[in-house]
């Protein structure tokens, strides 16, 4: 253990061991996690490190290498897809798998929307892997605006079948992950006519590709769409289908009937899977950011670099702009792993309900993740890029662990819906039950009774401290920006602008109001989570600075918001300031010791800046050294060099 | 053509030659560049573009052919290193290539500090390539704060020569350009020691490798440093020098002497190199930006997503949402490429002035490059991430073009200097004006004869479109944040805290101060700029609503800021927010041909989304087919899918 960290840790304040089992569950839940862990890490497969040296065919191959030895793992030990092990392990993966599809989107696709019978036939070959699908919804020339797919699915009473087809080259499926060379079979959106009649998006099971030699099927144009940000690892896809007929009985249907066309009873629940995905992102992006925040602080408490007094190089986490982009960090992690929780909580009650036949919750279920699912991934992608600058030059390296968070996570901005347009959609949603308050859900309870006041009750530091009052500016914030927003876009169809129009022209101010609300929610939660949780007084005086300053940061960051209306004042604006040094230096002194606790094995965190021991520089020289142009001293490409210095080009 | 940006480009209210040529600086130059481009372009070489699908090996190998390429071309061509013409070759290329650091840090650095006689022995060498050179001044546990470098050159009276070293792990050079396998001399930054005294930091020229066969010399332990975010083409080298000997005349001594020790007149005079680099910066973070611009407003003008109203959908161009995101970032590159334009003409001057021996403006230079370099490289990487989320999910694919731009650029937020310490070293500068009024430099003549105002003077639309109004509210923005800052720094002080301790603890505001002084800068220049620059009256119109959007949308960005002290207050606020959606409106029916006249030749963009034609999606379909995956139609890992399949794992 590197001397740093080490003093770091025995300052510590609070018993790690108990908030690691707090933010796991429980001590079993914990236990359970660093079981899988080991399995997985101890398989050397999974440890390779060279995805940044090897050509793109060779990262694919190793792609199905790790699903081998996933799929091997699992059925050794037994472990369902569906479980919450399979969940735990895919994260620890660090890396999407080209069938990661097939288990979250292909199998509870037809799990949520296939009738028993369909369920009876597909699921026990999807589940034993004797076939493998995808999810293909997106188009190339459409994305998160689905009625806009153009693929077809035309019955054909005379054959029992549909007749698959895209028409155009931007009806083209594109981008679903292990459609190009993985998957055999997908489950594909297409608007479903009968009788010449369009009955929009449906779901519908289509082969690809042989499952004797795995060539494409006649009628499938399939390939791999070329290299991206991220996902190395999987062969995301481009597939043209040239009117190839299936079966009536593989379209979906436990909801819609197609022959004689019976509609579900919410349009929504064709997106079930798509919103559960959008439901686990939110617990996601409190991990990367979890991640990225240990990295950043504990080679913060190693690294020395300039001076505050001459003569003395203090750790960088001694200084106050570096505690101020990485403690808030920390801060939104933990408030996201909260939100996370609440979340999954809602999903699976509103699962159970629809299970129920009760179809009305998916509305909210559905506002609520979009909102959050953007909310969550945008500022999780910007604070990890904060923590990755805040290590300075070595942050840029690959040895600084960032990039394999990053350029995945990257994608999260507009997979699952982009996220102007889920605020958007979130934003219908707040707008309605703003219009019609007694709608509104417990998340927006605000608004059945809301209390515009005309001023924040802060006087004195002692009031940014009580979380009562914080909500309340939050809250406060959010009811303004929501009003302004509701009169703006009534004023605007009262002068005579169609209700569309207005939508638009009020957008940017709509997009604030629902960002408002989000944070607000994300706040409010938080705060009550902690009240709800039990720990002991060390541990709950650590979580409230967090807390306190997880709120009073979003103030700052917002003031304009909050001033604006003449809610807060300047000097109530100063007094957050004040508060939130006072709480950095507070948190200065367990900001090891918090991160200790997001518990992150090495290997996964794979950074040379974040290992648990300190040890940054040996480790980043050790790991220069395997460089693949280090394998000789004069590299073979010297035949360039050579002419060049000779003048012999 | 694709007919949208055809319909687009017809309804342009002004000529889009004038506007390149006032870009370029007239038509003559912009004549040149595009015969530079067109030499370049016409080599394949320059056209590949598998850098993505290859191993690093491989792409470093290009980087070197590459090299060669362009060698070549400046011979054939008589284009000497130091030109103009080279730095539009330069940028162009669109990768880093293993010997940028050779031409621009290693020659002007033996140019800007070698005596007449070093200058006459190793600029021949290097300007005709028989030796290659980096500038390694960072170590591996020392960046920016330059003080704290560890590798020692000590003088040895009885040889006359320098016995370079590096103690410690900590000490070895680290991510130096070329360093790695390319360059066998460099210029090292080293602690000068002579008769046992430290004189702090120095230039030496030392030979790493050997001319006859590229091994590396004796005592010298050098390799690459393994991959990054980008600069894949480059090998970022490590280097460790154990007691190598080098003879006194390797130290570069125009400005202080070894043996009995003479020190510079200013000591930054060492750091001249860097500085010029930071200059370069701003310029080519408005080329960035611009390029990023390009690609997302052609593709928003092609692309249609969700409706308007039923039935419709518009080029998403149309949504405010879009207008809001992509219009603030081409007013941002117009105005880094003024503000970079200044920076050029005060480097000028001030290069002028230190061969005249006044070496005082170096202290204004440094200051207000460090500054600019923060503010324009922190503004333009969000601006290129804005624009690429901007373009959806499509974004996220390589065929997109921004990857190029990113990860490279991604990299400007921490080389030559780390932006917070670059915001620090630019603020110490900033109070120390501050507190000297008179020694404030024309670019804070406000703080001469500060006027701090009540109320801003606006009571209505036309108000917020009127240049000096505009002005006068960042530089009351700036000046409130400086002197409540200042005011801050003395109430510490006065409290018995030392002076180091305050700065740190007041670090946060005065991070908020900097930022503020140079966004007022960028503003001020920006319009003064325009007044200055004849042009055709539709094309004024044009410029003078990207430069009041610039400025108005910077106000609603922070208006916390503004509203904090009184100085503006909500109403003022909502006319600046009325303004934006005004001059977005008026923006869009130009903002094809804006980006237009920013003249970006499709070899630079290689952006299937932002090409002139517009041929997106055919054009994104025929670049997928070639995914070296799409080889055969069942990739050679399948024999791993076949044993998942069939259970055999």
């Amino acid at each position: 253990m590197d001397a740093p960290l080490l003093k770091e840790r025995e300052r510590a304040t609070f018993n790690v061991t108990e908030l690691i089992h707090l933010l796991n569950g429980s001590e079993e839940e914990t236990k359970r996690r660093k079981e899988l862990e080991s399995w997985l890490y101890n398989n050397p497969v999974f440890r390779q490190d060279d995805r940044y040296q090897i050509s793109r065919e060779e990262v694919y191959e190793r792609g199905l290498q790790k699903t081998r030895e996933l799929v091997n793992l699992c059925r050794r030990k037994n472990i369902k897809f569906d479980s919450l092990d399979f969940a735990r392990l895919n994260i620890s993966t660090l890396e999407e798998l080209p069938f990661f599809l097939h288990v979250i989107m292909f199998i509870p696709t037809i799990r949520g929307q296939g009738t028993e019978e369909q369920k009876r036939k597909w699921l026990p070959l999807a589940e034993d892997l004797k076939i493998l699908g995808t999810y293909a919804q997106t188009e190339l020339g459409h994305g998160t605006f689905l009625r806009g797919l153009e693929t077809k699915a035309t019955y054909d009473v005379s054959s029992r079948e549909f007749i698959v087809n895209s028409p155009t080259i931007t009806s083209m499926k594109w981008w679903p992950g292990g459609l190009g060379k993985t998957c055999n079979y997908a489950v594909i959106a297409a608007q479903l006519y009968t009788k010449g009649k369009c009955y929009g998006i449906h779901m519908f099971i289509v082969q690809l590709r042989s499952l004797e030699d795995h060539k494409p099927l006649p009628g499938v144009t399939i390939g791999d769409i070329g290299n991206k940000y991220g996902f190395h690892t999987v062969d995301n896809g481009f597939l043209r289908l040239d009117n190839v007929r299936i079966p009536y009985e593989n379209m979906l249907m436990r909801y819609a009937k197609a022959c004689d066309y019976i509609p579900p009873v919410n349009p929504k629940i064709n997106y079930g899977t798509m919103t559960s995905i959008r439901v686990d992102l939110v617990k996601d992006a409190s991990v990367i950011l979890a991640a990225a925040s240990t990295i950043a602080i504990r080679y913060s408490a190693v690294r020395h670099q300039t001076e505050i007094r001459p003569g003395e190089e203090p750790p960088v986490l001694d200084y106050i702009t570096q505690q101020f982009k990485l403690f808030p960090q920390i801060a939104t992690a933990i408030a996201f792993h909260f939100a996370g929780d609440y979340m999954h909580r809602i999903y699976d009650k509103v699962q159970s309900e629809i299970f129920d036949g009760h179809l009305s919750a998916i509305t909210e279920l559905h506002g609520i993740s979009a909102g959050l699912k953007a909310f969550t991934t945008d500022t999780s992608i910007a604070g990890v890029e904060i923590c990755r600058r805040a290590c300075g030059g070595h942050g840029y390296s690959n040895a600084s662990g960032f990039q394999r968070f990053y350029e995945n996570w990257l994608g999260s901005a507009t997979y699952e819906g982009e996220n102007t347009v889920m605020y958007l959609q979130a934003a219908r949603y707040l707008f309605k039950c703003y219009d019609n308050p007694k709608e509104a859900p417990e998340t927006m309870s605000y608004l059945r009774y809301p209390q515009n006041k005309m001023e924040w009750n802060v006087k004195s530091a002692d009031d940014v401290s009580n979380y009562a009052t914080l909500i309340t500016a939050f809250e406060q914030r959010a009811l303004s920006k929501i009003s302004s927003t509701a009169k703006k876009l009534k004023n605007l169809t009262h002068y005579g602008m169609n209700r569309n129009d207005a939508w638009n022209a009020a957008s940017v101010d709509i997009l604030h109001s629902i960002k408002a609300h989000c944070h607000y929610f994300i706040v409010k939660n938080y705060m009550q989570s902690l009240n709800h949780l039990k720990m002991s007084s060390p541990l709950r005086q650590v979580m409230t600075a967090v807390a306190l300053l997880y709120a009073n940061y979003g103030i700052d960051e917002h003031a304009g918001d909050f001033l604006e209306s003449g809610f807060m004042n300047g000097k109530q604006i100063n007094l957050v300031r004040a508060k939130i040094l006072q709480l950095l230096k507070e948190i200065r002194v367990n900001a090891v010791a918090i991160v200790d606790s997001f518990d992150f094995d090495d290997r996964f965190l794979r950074s040379a800046l974040g290992a648990y021991d300190g040890n940054v520089y040996n480790r980043l020289f050790k790991w220069a050294k395997l460089s693949p142009l280090n394998k000789t001293e004069v590299h073979s490409s010297y035949k360039y060099l050579r002419r060049i210095l000779q003048s012999k080009l």
